[in-house]
């Protein structure tokens, strides 16, 4: 987004209460900074306050340090958790993918020409087949077999890339294995996967032939943070695409791609440009 | 649409093999009807072949009653099942409601425009409140309540409707009992229901409500068949709408009516043009 | 929407300068308004500010007029001009329409059923058709013929009844006259027009058959606001509708019906709720 | 589409006349050419007749020469125009680009992976940047530059390409260059353009930025065949992108890519399976 790359990013939540809007905007405004884009939402059910502000620093020595300490005091009176982000930051990201190459083929393109302000650091497969794709754009490319037995091992082998390459988020580009609950938590709320189904119908393998079996009109992908619990954790985005009687399992499962790529793409999207707010089992996502 | 209103529809299944299509079309050659528009599908896994046609009879002195008493004999060799349609057929109707109007008032409002050509023979309400908007519309209007203790009554009383109007199709629109599964099985495959979620997530009671809790970010409605098991008759169709954090249930209720209208008058249009073929848990849907 | 019914809402616009936010929810703050939801947006190309809050006053002795007096002389620091909405508001429209009715039918639906919080205080047409529909939802009907010769007249009738009835907004429901300039100047960002096109495409008469000459597989409907330039004021939204080789003009403005009325209704639900800002030719628009 | 792999494909159209179903079907029947889907249409203002039938053969010794021979004899009574297409063929095609590259690389992926049955025999630019895509799919890249001056001897290289590569589609993947009339005349009917806008809608240069100055709520993409007049050829599919008033001329360019990727894919995916039939200036599109 054009913006972004010439603003900061402050995202905060805390409880509901009054003047959540105001400690915000008065700090911004009393150290000059433009604010060109606010979101906010008090969540009424959840009693719990969102905001998303985008702002330009007038002066010259604007100095991140400085503005964090003096924010966080302000914001530890209304117990606010807050990230500033400055303009142009590339978000470092491992990618985890299996055979299927369609999300990571689009994820690197998105890379490559930095429509994606992430920075790709490594990719792990339990699959040798998607190194070309990697050495091409010359990512580190990590096969890490899995059999029921080692799978604990392997699960080591990836948190080690994970844990090593310093990144905040892990995306699973079709990575078609169920990670064990331990390392689901480990990366709760730093992961996002791609169903390929409109969560929560057809949860678990093979989506597209639930999807035919049940004879639905429409198919779908859901992007999503993982937690402990196999495809339920928080919704960032969904996206759908017509079907018809015509389209069998195979049919689907190609028409699928499309969207998957597009939801997937999105999610990381809003992510990186800190659009998304996650409170318990939900999300609050200050979209465009 | 606009060809319907000339055009003569001949819809037809079978089970798959060689010389289908050709049984059709050959003799509406030699009848001198000329088709405008023709659609045929043979499903490789359930090994049934469907086709729609629609045709103008070239001479005057066309007869409903020869073409069927001729063709019957050809699509005997066939086991071929088939419907013809005369041009401006109003399909009898009875629609089954509870409170809320929005279904209701869309469908009267495509029946009196002649938008849909149907003919409401019937509604039947277990409340009174719709009936003010039945007699604007001066069709009868039949209060049966229902309580736990009544409902095999109140259900006899709904089928003495049914049967006495002499309807071809019963549209439940937004009617909130849950049908016996005798009635179900009695209107097995002609009786569409609308169900306000996109099935198969959300099934049963408050999928709005379902849908807050569980976080979506699309919400959507299915028309389908009635069959003997709740929400899972065949689907017709389904619409989708995006929704988002701010979106309370209630404001889902609300934001889900456009899509449910919709979804609906577009289900019962596709069956009144024959549009929709049944076969054992799946449609064929020859759209335009 | 649910939360519109029981917070205030506070729109206001004014050039761009740093403090913009600040003067609106430090006011709110100081005035102990609970802000439930804001958003805002300062355009630097046209280097214009936009904010939309809604807020809940905590005390119980919320007075309007104290607060928008009070707020006023803020304001004027900025240039600033605001809007202060109590909920629950009706906004009193006059509606005009000629002889098609569906945009009439889904407007007096959703006013009918408090889904949009308008109040109709008349409907004039230049044809007598519509009158029953009126009459049943007991709203006085102006039936004013026009002709070439006659039209400065009946505009000088249509003119005494929106400011005789003290309208906020007119809504041009399907009406097929085109104003005079006098009139489009009178009610520049004051009215809202449906054109049954994508615009900029396919301005001016039968846009459907200008739509089938060309041969697009989208067609749509445009919401506007009026100003002096025909088909060619602000547009607040738009919607869109696949098409076929098989649709001809009828059947384009057949299956165009309900894209106008979703999209006009979502138009006039945008303006009731403040969410639209006017500001030279285009519109900044706050969405849920 | 994993029935198209399977099966030939015969595509024709001919004038309006009693019959013309008949003849195709009669003689597949006759041939022991079994139907899986059939779709004809004919328009009663053109009075032309089209219809795709895709079949599998039942005899091993099925031979296309034999049957096109034998049919092009019964389908001069009708002044059919014929087109059979094998199982699995791949179209052989030369896409040429500028500088922008995200259509080209869609179109790469889709080939490589075989999604898009097509084999590129040539990429064709006025511009050198694209050549390191090119190479790492093993496709020879012409880069002929052009200016004003030198645009008559550009264009013969252009055509020395497509010629000598004997392709039978050329695809334009934002070919940023206007072409003459000439090769415009020369390609009509074979060469698919993606134009970024919802045509009629901002012809010409820089539609996004019109798009902006117009303040529309939607974008899109057009994929049309070229004829001899500037972005009004014969349309084949168009895609639709929401926007808003945050979305300033360059994020429009951003937010289109995908949908300009999407719609000329779909373009070339229904050119290949032969879906498209073009007449005068409209096509008609047997989707699925």
């Amino acid at each position: 987004m054009s913006q972004a790359s010439s603003t900061w990013i402050l995202a905060a939540q805390c409880p509901s209460r009054l003047g959540t809007v105001d400690v915000v905007t008065r700090f911004l405004k009393e150290n000059r900074c433009y604010i060109t884009e606010q979101q906010s939402f008090d969540d009424r059910l959840s009693e719990r306050f969102f905001i998303r502000t985008e702002f330009r620093p007038l002066d010259d020595d604007f100095s991140a340090e400085t503005f964090q300490a003096a924010f966080a005091e302000r914001a530890d009176e209304f117990a606010m958790a807050f990230e500033l982000t400055p303009p142009g930051r590339r978000v470092p990201v491992v990618i985890m993918v299996s055979k299927a190459d369609h999300c990571l083929n689009d994820l690197l393109y998105r890379y490559r020409t930095g429509q994606l302000p992430i920075e790709i650091r490594a990719i792990v497969s339990n699959h040798p087949d998607l190194a070309p794709l990697a050495e091409w754009h010359d990512i580190p490319y990590h096969h890490f077999p899995i059999t029921p037995e080692t799978k604990a091992e392997q699960e080591a082998q990836v948190w080690e890339v994970i844990e090593s390459s310093g990144v905040e988020l892990v995306i699973l580009a079709r990575y078609m294995q169920v990670l064990s609950s331990d390392l689901c938590t480990k990366l709760s709320g730093r992961a996002i996967n791609i169903h390929h189904s409109l969560l929560p119908g057809f949860k678990g393998a093979k989506p597209y032939h639930q999807a035919y079996d049940k004879g639905v009109k429409l198919v779908g992908a859901t992007a999503h943070y993982i937690n402990d619990d196999l495809d339920e954790g928080p919704i960032i985005t969904q996206g759908v695409e017509p079907v018809g009687h015509a389209d069998y399992p195979e049919d689907l499962v190609a028409k699928g791609r499309d969207i998957e790529c597009l939801t997937l793409a999105r999610a990381v999207a809003l992510h990186v440009e800190r659009r998304v707010f996650l409170h318990a089992r939900r999300t609050v996502v200050f979209d465009r």
